[in-house]
């Protein structure tokens, strides 16, 4: 086989015009700015902005969004929102470091708590997903997946004071609700009872009241599923129906032990 | 202590004249240019093949491969089958958009799907496996296990349509065997039943048969363990016995729920 | 809205004027500095040593350390740990090749072994952790966790020759201590039963006596759980109590299998 007929099989392959990689760097780019915009105490935050509203400009022009207004126009509703989004980040940062016994300051939290850095990115991509650009709050909270384990996805509806530790492994679906002064570890699924392309309209996964605290890897499941406020959910719990609120969930451990004593 | 004796130290202790990072830094190179080759509608098809012929030639020269075949011929071999490794990851996204409710549109499963990029990257990788070049292969799927969560090693067998979702924490080991149509959520492990180093030639990772769901964190273990075509395995499903085709299996909430109502 | 005004509304909630995420930058190149100096055999040693110092000044600058000791005489200190840490980092590797059927070369556990980079970060962060510097030592392994999903914290106590294997959502607390010879799986996490602020000084993660298995996805959680020497823990088991030295501790499935034998 010749190059000329490998070039030729792999262009024939190549369906979609518009799949350009670019667009992923920049929203990655344009995710970074946004953050540090906020909080580093380093940036300076009038060429930031001025500096955002370029890159959200090329994002536009790269997403191909097809809107009613203009791009200018949808940057203008989106930056007025920032400062909110600024008081809500520094709310759920103060919960990670009020709850977390290892954590020595506000300081670290910012600087090295994957789960700040992942409820920053959802909250930072949220108003564009309702908006109505799909794209790129995708690419969003993405990146903060691929940084730090945790898969939100931007149409998940999230309270205020919200906090995950340790942060691999936990993913939140999109119709998932969860009100204020939740706290969450690593490995929860909030997630669907099961996965069929025709329930895209459908609530399909749970819904956690106010002051729910669900420990590493406890699953929760279903559209209906409600865990009703003030609610512990322990670790490795497996639950699909709805709990009362004021409930304590434990997964009953499974084990067979058998100790060698003449060892 | 002297710096002049910590250098000693430091230097009788570095035992491998070969562990130079450089070929890792290249293996990632060449791995990412490979994927944009392939799927990003700005690339350069032909000046890319070039480069990437280049790049193959200096991860040769630093892994200090032994192969009868020249660098050459190697390459030659390899990049004739680029069109139909193109064509089966289409296939493989074509199913993850078929199948997942909250995918939008085709684009979004090549830019931000990462079970997609770990899907690209294990089968970039395994015809260089098979080829009988051991390190750069596990170089390639290492780097889409860092940027994805996804661990597979590039000795598995995978058929087509492969769809994982989520991808935190999946673990495909080194001799698990999976055919066509099969879907892999979240944290799910196929692996050995114990670890010897004595078993590096057994198969100690299960089989899969077509047209299988597995659920977040089911874990399934043993080289003898086969799940059945058309089956469906729950979530946090624990299998260590093989499995008829047409099953469902479901995990058991073993779990404790006490409600304080007076709260 | 005026621009103006946004820009005083985030100006006002920027409360912390130590909040320089340059620090992160410069911890994660600081770190990324000693891992080669150790490993890469292309690294020039001793210009390697006078960069570290170098980074070293402009990191108890940014983050601020109030300590007796004037940085130079720390730098000083911390250096002649590096040739120990590096011996151990050795028997780190060895055991990875010695246990895993899967690795072919002690080249490429160094280089392709995300459960290796994680523990070369921690040993490499606990000396500053014991000299009193809280944040770097936090920044550099959760540098680690992002690279590789395990997330070790610096203030944890682990002995000689430890393996952690496929990597991906291991958590290992602040009080957690293991012995030497100790292996661990992917998703394995060593916790607090509970978590409470006030917690902050008690040991609330369990001991690993040495020679220790822990396969995937097992929980261990509790400051008073000590899992006795010479023990094995099968995946998912879920333990919270004491287990004696030569157990085998095995998760029983609970699960319900129906298969369709007429489809």
């Amino acid at each position: 086989m010749e190059k000329k007929e490998i070039l030729t099989q792999i262009r024939v392959q190549k369906k979609l015009p518009n799949l350009k990689y670019g667009l992923k760097k920049e929203a990655e780019a344009f995710t970074d700015r946004l953050f540090h915009t906020l909080f580093d105490a380093e940036a300076d935050l009038e060429n930031e902005l001025d500096t955002l509203a370029t890159q959200f400009s090329t994002l536009v022009a790269l997403a191909c969004w097809e809107t009613g207004k203009s791009c200018h126009e949808t940057w203008d509703t989106y930056v007025k929102g920032l400062p909110q989004i600024l008081s809500k980040l520094n709310a759920d940062a103060a919960a990670i470091h009020a709850c977390d016994p290892a954590s020595l300051s506000l300081e670290e939290v910012y600087l090295a708590y994957p789960g700040f850095l992942a409820i920053a990115v959802y909250r930072l991509a949220h108003p564009l997903y309702l908006l109505g650009f799909p794209l790129v709050p995708r690419l969003m909270t993405e990146y903060a997946h691929r940084e730090t384990g945790v898969d939100i996805h931007p149409g998940a509806q999230i309270g205020e004071s919200f906090f995950i530790d340790h942060a691999t492994g936990v993913v939140i679906g999109q119709t998932a609700v969860i009100h204020n002064h939740v706290k969450i570890y690593q490995g929860v699924t909030l997630g669907a009872l099961y996965v069929d392309k025709d329930l895209g309209n459908t609530k399909r996964h749970p819904t956690i009241e106010s002051h729910v605290t669900i420990y590493a890897n406890a699953t929760i499941l279903g559209g209906d599923t409600v865990i009703g406020s003030h609610s512990t959910i322990g670790g490795n719990a497996w639950i699909t129906q709805s709990v009362p609120p004021h409930s304590k969930v434990y997964h009953n451990a499974q084990n067979s032990i058998k100790t060698n004593t003449h060892a």
